[in-house]
């Protein structure tokens, strides 16, 4: 009503006389009813018929009515009342919890139960020998502005679950945040990790490749640390002042080799059911091969003071108040861990409500209720926004609200661990889902802040839609107006440059980190993952500091972002459930798979040209001129030269998909005009799409991860590698692979565009 | 002679026989013989008939032979005994003792007395009020390390010379670097400092500039602080393990209003002599106007952690263990500053070596003799090894080298406090300098590393030759390759591309911070500023730990540097002592003013760019939507927009000044083969050409700054702006200043290639 009273205010302003006034205004009032009315119930959504909107409207304006921030908080208060860890008490008590509620609102519920390998710490000992000892206390302290964080007897200790036993003593060698490239540097250096324990920052990667990369270099153990300058006091005030990690805060979590695959890493690529046929714990090839432990930064200054050698680079020093040196150590490290190598059960909760049109047509909507620690942002902050969806649409079914497509509201558990739950629940239903899966809507923790949002992106035209339908609670504008201005305002030049006047909201690849993955790059099911963040953001991540008492003063007080989250994981849940033609756009993805094969030719060119230009310096002797001759630094080794490769199947295949899709596209918006059967056939054709991007062989190396476009990095664990195979490729420098893999990509742009060719076929 | 033996030694190992290899040996030592003497005495050297290179390069083996790292050790040894900074007795014994140096090597030497305004600290009190009272030690202690750092008497304590007296008491701002733009950052968030004491981090800009922009804004004291992460355990272990500032560390320094004018506040212009005419203390203008106060980072940690307020934005973070907030505090800080203003004696030592041919054209060199304290990097250093020069010059003379011109050998005091000495000395003798002065070359404080150097561009082709003369003592290749090889190691990858194949020596252009400001910027002398360093960088700069002991472990250990100093000086000095036709080029000059213009035009695009996108985003309330709401961030306001300036007239003027110069060059070749007489009349248009970038009205704001393309910046106190009125003005966003300087600099070049012409004439 907003943009109507101000034309009307407008409009008096400049009519003259009182008279006048008094026609107009009843003749304007008659107007604006009718404007109103056009405005609200003329509204097109994308994949429905007009008629069908405007209903459409009239429901999410209904859903919207039924959110209560006041509900969201009642369950969170419950759900983080306790440690909610995989095989506690409490964890059990939400699972049962949330189905008792999915159950009272009108929701086919069932808890459906896995039995994983879970190791938790017997033993955990962290020790600098030699002449200034240090034992490292390895505990959070109870603080009294933190109500539940003196629970001791229930909390899962600070550790890295998946973790090998061990029992180490050697020297230390510090190596940043531990990736491939840091050792390079290392070895410029001069030092090597073979038979040392490394210790590394938090950050630049996920957590389980730095004891990967660690243990390929031949290290015997890995400490993680949490340093103040990445979420401590070099970002703020910390906790219980301000919301960043305190001293002794430490960062849990799993290092298990996710980019391999996630899940039970007894029962790869099956579901781990009670009697499932399990690999003996040394076969399971996805568990860390050396000790690891995560340290706070008060147990990790010692240990960092200790080393010698060549002060780090510039880019490797963090926060504290110390000279970071590489090492190694002359005083060694001792370091002993022991596991209690358990099977646990995991409590999915899985609820229903049968579409009644097209009941076989499954839209999926999934959080895991499973936390570190009482998890409070992570993750009952998105698991508390789904349910208020889940009850606000069983409040519409009682208004005689029927979905067309069936609706299914999981509860994971098990994320935190390896993505345990929802791995072990797609690999058992794999054939049905890949049936009947439209689309998989995810979210995780929730904070105040800016949408982001990751997935398909045929998805993104009908994405767009909800963003500019939904409203930022603190402004008022639509939500992506709000993230269009959070750009320009925190963007840099670049960033800025790029946006500015482009308001489209921008969907990102996804990698890994949260229960999508095995709906997306297991399955090929197309993906949304939503979420709000970046005003409420702080350093209690895996800590027991992320409790309810913290995430009401710092992470979304009053839950209003909670609300927000609802509405729009809400409308993309209605919608996709009531369109009558699925709303998934080909033109996108053609663009978009159109700049990553783009990137990946400018990836190849730029590493030929680099390694050009390293190995003329090499050859010209420039490092040995160049480097301070006291530091007595190594000339890296010259490089193989980067071949030109072929690219053009690959340019020939998007030729066709791009001719494809514009026929396609052009097409569509007569599509709820068809037949119900021919729409049926459409929405198929549609809803499979997707599936057309993953290869049964996987990945080099990965043979889990089936997706071709969409893929978490080798070398990254959560950050994403688009087309992976051709771009790890060309980092890995296996040329052999690469052009291999562009001929792969070339055959699956094909089958995609056939598919998109079959629904031509219907639409004409 | 090691790449002759090297290409005989390939030989013989080619060479099979036993008969052959005798044979070969004969002949091939005859042919080595022609060989080296061709390559020895062939070399061309610009300026200097074929004939009288050969006698050049001569005498130059002959200098560089004379050169002893033991006489500059000697030297430095006695000259950093005490503290010696303006006023002390050490100061006048130095003196004396460099005096009667080059006394007795030959020179006609005096030394030239001045009397000016040397404030020195009477009462130095600062404390935190409050709750957590704190008073700063403001001491720098004694360490058994460091022989000197214990002459407590002799020192001059921590303070910022040209503060004003002062009794303050206010709660603490902290304003970042001090520069306008973090002003603009603090009235984002609604921090004022109007009637606040600011605390700043030393870097980002001359210190002088941070009281200078505080009292702009109304602040009325201002402290600064050496952060570790710019000089202290943040970049590598601290002193005396290593080189880096220790926690009490701090440093001293002038903060005088350099831009405006440097030398004597109460004799602006004109010599201080004994009986000069002098301005009163309260018409001094370039006297700080509020109380100012350097301070370690241990006084500095209880003040910084008073503050309240917003956290600091992530750029303005430093290294010490705390969250940076920006205040106010609610605890004042109470700080008291009182000087004796007194009048204290210079003496520059001033030492002559006729010319035998021209003494009317002088070539000088210069370095300054006092310190803060100690100060063996700054600038005893330098100082050495322009004695070992002058000394060497002294050997030359006795088995008869006799320079063409007037050799002048200076050693300035008091350039700490304000380049005292130079600036005095120059405006004392203005008349004779601008009649007589070739040249001037300076040296400051020098390190192990890479060449360094900055100047007239007229000079970039010649000092080319001389950086392709002089080894680098650490890698045996000339200092030009290693300064390319360090500049491809250690350089960004845009520097990188920039740099690769392109092995031309770049001349920085000048701004301020030595001596050489008078000659270049207040007469329009050429200038020359040369310097080793980076592989013996430390924190010691201004403290009493810039000692013997220091510079001998960490800044060149053995003088090696110092030696490759006077080869670089000494060189340059010889070659344009003796050179037929002054070595001046032209092209470079047109090639690098050129490109300034380019850049200036660039600025201006890109300042209406940034402000119409700026406008656009406060208009479309950008601003509003995109900040984070719980921080009440101010909107900008908007600015005017920037309008299109006409350029014609320096464009035209940069198109005669190209067509003048290549002619010129094209001719300068036969310039050897002139008469004796058309060679002189050259010589005097090749060295008045600097002077006609000079203006008698100045700069704006800063008459004394008469130098039309090289200055100081205003708002940056030693780094440079070049084509400042233009530069600056755009910065400043005055168009009107703007339009006039593009005008005054067309006719600053048309005047620079009349003089062209005249020497065209003179060649044709």
């Amino acid at each position: 009503m907003n943009g109507a009273s101000q034309l009307a205010s407008n409009f008096y302003s400049k009519a003259g006389s009182q008279k006048l006034q008094t026609i107009m205004r009843k003749y304007l009032l008659s107007i604006l009813s009718l404007l109103f009315f056009a405005i609200t119930y003329s509204q097109k959504i994308i994949g429905f018929s007009e008629a069908n909107a405007a209903k459409q409207t009239d429901w999410e304006k209904q859903f919207d009515a039924q959110l209560k921030a006041s509900n969201q908080d009642e369950w969170m208060k419950f759900l983080t009342s306790h440690p909610h860890h995989v095989g506690s008490p409490q964890d059990k008590a939400n699972a049962e919890y949330i189905a008792n509620l999915f159950k009272q609102w009108g929701y086919q519920t069932e808890i459906e139960t896995y039995y994983v390998l879970f190791p938790t710490p017997k033993t955990r000992q962290m020790e600098l020998l030699g002449a200034n000892p240090f034992k490292a206390k390895l505990q959070e302290p109870t603080l009294s502005a933190d109500k539940t964080s003196g629970q001791k007897a229930e909390q899962l200790p600070t550790y890295n679950a998946y973790s090998a036993d061990g029992d180490v003593t050697a020297e230390l060698v510090f190596v940043n945040r531990g990736v491939p490239e840091d050792y390079e540097e290392l070895e410029k250096m001069g030092v090597d990790v073979k038979g040392k324990i490394v210790i590394a920052k938090y950050g630049g990667s996920w957590r389980g490749i730095k004891p990967k990369v660690a243990a390929e270099h031949g290290a015997v153990g890995c400490i993680i640390y949490s340093d103040p300058a990445d979420d401590g006091y070099g970002q703020g005030d910390d906790y219980p002042n301000g919301s960043w990690r305190p001293k002794d805060g430490a960062q849990r979590g799993s290092v298990m080799d996710l980019p391999v695959a996630p899940g039970d890493p007894l029962t790869p690529g099956t579901p781990s059911l009670k009697d499932a046929k399990r690999l003996e714990l040394k076969d399971a090839y996805t568990l860390m091969k050396i000790p690891v432990m995560p340290i706070s930064y008060s147990d990790a200054l010692p240990l960092l003071q200790s080393l010698k050698g060549a002060v780090a680079p510039a880019a490797w020093r963090g926060g504290l108040p110390i000279t970071y040196h590489v090492g190694p150590s002359t005083d060694k490290i001792h370091f002993k861990l022991a596991f209690n190598w358990d099977i646990k059960p995991l409590y999915n909760v899985i609820a229903k409500l049968p579409g009644s049109e097209l009941p076989d047509e499954w839209v999926i909507r999934g959080n895991h209720h499973d936390g570190w620690v009482n998890g409070a942002e992570d993750p009952i902050s998105g698991m508390v926004a789904e349910m208020d969806e889940a009850r606000a649409i069983g409040e519409l079914y009682k208004k005689g609200f029927r979905p067309k497509r069936t609706l299914v509201f999981c509860a994971w558990d098990g994320e935190e661990p390896a993505l345990l739950g929802s791995t072990e629940w797609v690999e058992h239903h794999a054939e049905e889902l890949k049936q009947k899966a439209v689309a998989y809507i995810n979210t995780d923790g929730n904070e105040r802040g800016f949408l982001y949002a990751g997935g398909s992106h045929t998805l993104e035209p009908f994405f767009n839609e909800i963003t500019n339908a939904v409203k930022d609670p603190q402004t008022g504008v639509t939500v992506n107006e709000r993230s269009y201005a959070g750009t320009l305002v925190n963007g840099d030049v670049a960033t800025r440059k790029k946006t500015l006047d482009d308001k489209t909201f921008k969907l990102e690849p996804l990698g890994s980190g949260s229960d999508f993955t095995p709906f997306l790059q297991h399955l090929g099911i197309a993906t949304l993952n939503i979420g709000y963040g970046g005003e409420g953001t702080g350093g209690q991540y895996h800590s027991i500091y992320d409790s309810y008492d913290y995430f009401a003063r710092f992470g979304d007080p009053g839950l209003v972002y909670g609300v927000t989250l609802s509405q729009t994981a809400g409308r993309t849940m209605l919608r996709l459930a009531n369109a009558d033609v699925l709303p998934f756009d080909f033109n996108s993805f053609y663009k978009t798979i159109n700049a990553y094969v783009t990137e990946v030719k400018t990836l190849l060119d730029n590493s030929r040209a680099e390694t050009e230009m390293q190995n003329k310096l090499i050859k010209e002797k420039i490092y040995d001129l160049g480097n301070d001759p006291t530091k007595k630094l190594k000339t890296p080794l010259a490089k193989e030269e980067v071949p030109f490769l072929n690219f053009s199947s690959v340019e020939n295949a998007l030729v066709r998909l791009k001719a494809a899709s514009d026929t396609f596209q052009k097409l569509y918006s007569g599509a709820t005009s068809l037949s119900a059967d021919k729409q049926k056939q459409l929405n198929t054709i549609l809803y499979n799409a997707e599936s057309k991007l993953v290869r049964t062989e996987g990945l080099p190396k990965r043979s889990w991860y089936k997706h071709q476009v969409y893929a978490p990095g080798y070398y990254t664990g959560y950050g994403v590698k688009t087309l992976p195979a051709i771009r790890e490729g060309i980092e890995q420098r296996n040329w052999k692979e690469v052009q291999e893999n562009i001929e792969i990509i070339a055959k699956t742009i094909d089958s995609y565009t056939q598919n998109i060719n079959a629904g031509i076929a219907i639409l004409k």
